[in-house]
């Protein structure tokens, strides 16, 4: 099927994926170029593929103009791809709580690193950045299709954890136990929180450790997604 | 003094303050808030204050609409500096040596995590991402202002470094030595590369080790300000 128009309904509904309400209420959402895409098939959650090259292999051929109408990027890439969005999996040991994370680079770089450091599952509170946001996916590297991530309530999400023996693990700026510390516990949840406030109190009152990045007094704090991969890693090394 | 007039030549200055090249002629860039303008001060570097709030101390009062011109902000900030750029300062003990880095938040990032790990100096290749682009200083946290960073050519400066004795560390993603195993050398200058390509081969057949950070199979690297960060840290840490 080869697509000219503009105006043709498919090419509006893929349009409209750019907007999160949509994104929510077809549960669908659009990945860009050959390296996502690559990601992608490997999970079976690409519903369908669309391409300005006849020469590749997709479900619907298009215009330049029409991939350019799709896009959030600068440079067009020759293929696209419309997928299911993630479903939600059984948790296991270590889970990753983000507390009203705002940046999409920063969570896609979290991502990232918490697959490099053998993390389970990622925990969003209700007022992180939406998951599907295409600068959030790119910052992944594709890294996002091969975690489980889901978006919870943080107030019960964590009276649950607690109930099922998980250790909860905030952070201080300065004066929190070593990370190396942590290395014998068996089912873990580390909370981290947003770029200018950190966790909210409520949440971060919850947690039964606090741990510190050794630095400098000259330097207030590390970037979030600097932080929070400085911890997977250190644990990751000491297991 | 007070100005109105969008056409008023200091603002006509102000505003080509955003493109690099006039930044270049004049050695001068600009800042915005009060976080940054506070660390700033701290090191003497401020030319001139411009705010649209007369309650404020400023060198200038101007129309927020003036401030929305010079701005590159959403929020406008109610103060805005002109700043020298900084001067170099004399080589110490640890070096940090970016080259080919292109994403400005990846720098201030990078700028942030050297300041809160010690290290004394940032070297970037000719071909790195301009220290002057309000991303990169907004990205440091105002960290920018206490580290001295450097522009040079690499292959001649680490000739420099090799004379003067410094061991020269680079990175591979896997079968490097620990980053522990550096912790007795002196004189040390780690090598980071550009987000998609590494360290260009000419510059990284110069290095005397090579480091790798330990991680899960699945995940083929990790962002560059993150490793650069981890290695940073763990160098910190084991002093």
């Amino acid at each position: 099927m080869i697509i000219t128009s503009l105006t043709n309904s498919h090419v509006k509904e893929w349009v409209k994926l750019n907007d999160k309400k949509y994104r929510d209420q077809t549960g669908l959402f659009i990945i860009e170029g050959e390296h996502l895409i690559k990601e992608a098939e490997k999970k079976n959650c690409i519903k369908e593929i669309i391409s300005c090259d006849q020469s590749l292999p997709a479900d619907f051929y298009v215009t330049e103009e029409i991939i350019k109408k799709i896009s959030k990027q600068v440079s067009i890439a020759k293929r696209i791809a419309i997928c299911f969005k993630k479903l939600e999996e059984d948790l296991q040991n270590k889970i990753l709580i983000l507390d009203g994370i705002q940046d999409p680079g920063n969570l896609g770089t979290i991502i990232r690193s918490a697959v490099a450091f053998e993390f389970d599952s990622i925990v969003l509170s209700e007022d992180s950045v939406d998951l599907y946001n295409d600068k959030v996916i790119r910052a992944s590297e594709g890294m996002f299709f091969h975690i489980n991530i889901m978006r919870k309530n943080l107030t019960e999400f964590l009276n649950t954890l607690n109930v099922q023996g998980y250790t909860l693990i905030g952070t201080k700026i300065q004066d929190g136990e070593k990370i190396e510390s942590l290395k014998n516990i068996e089912k873990i949840a580390i909370i981290m929180g947003n770029e200018g406030q950190g966790v909210k109190p409520n949440i971060l009152e919850k947690c039964h450790h606090y741990v510190s990045i050794p630095m400098s007094s000259n330097c207030e704090s590390l970037n979030v997604g600097v932080a929070t991969s400085i911890i997977l890693y250190e644990m990751f090394k000491n297991k």
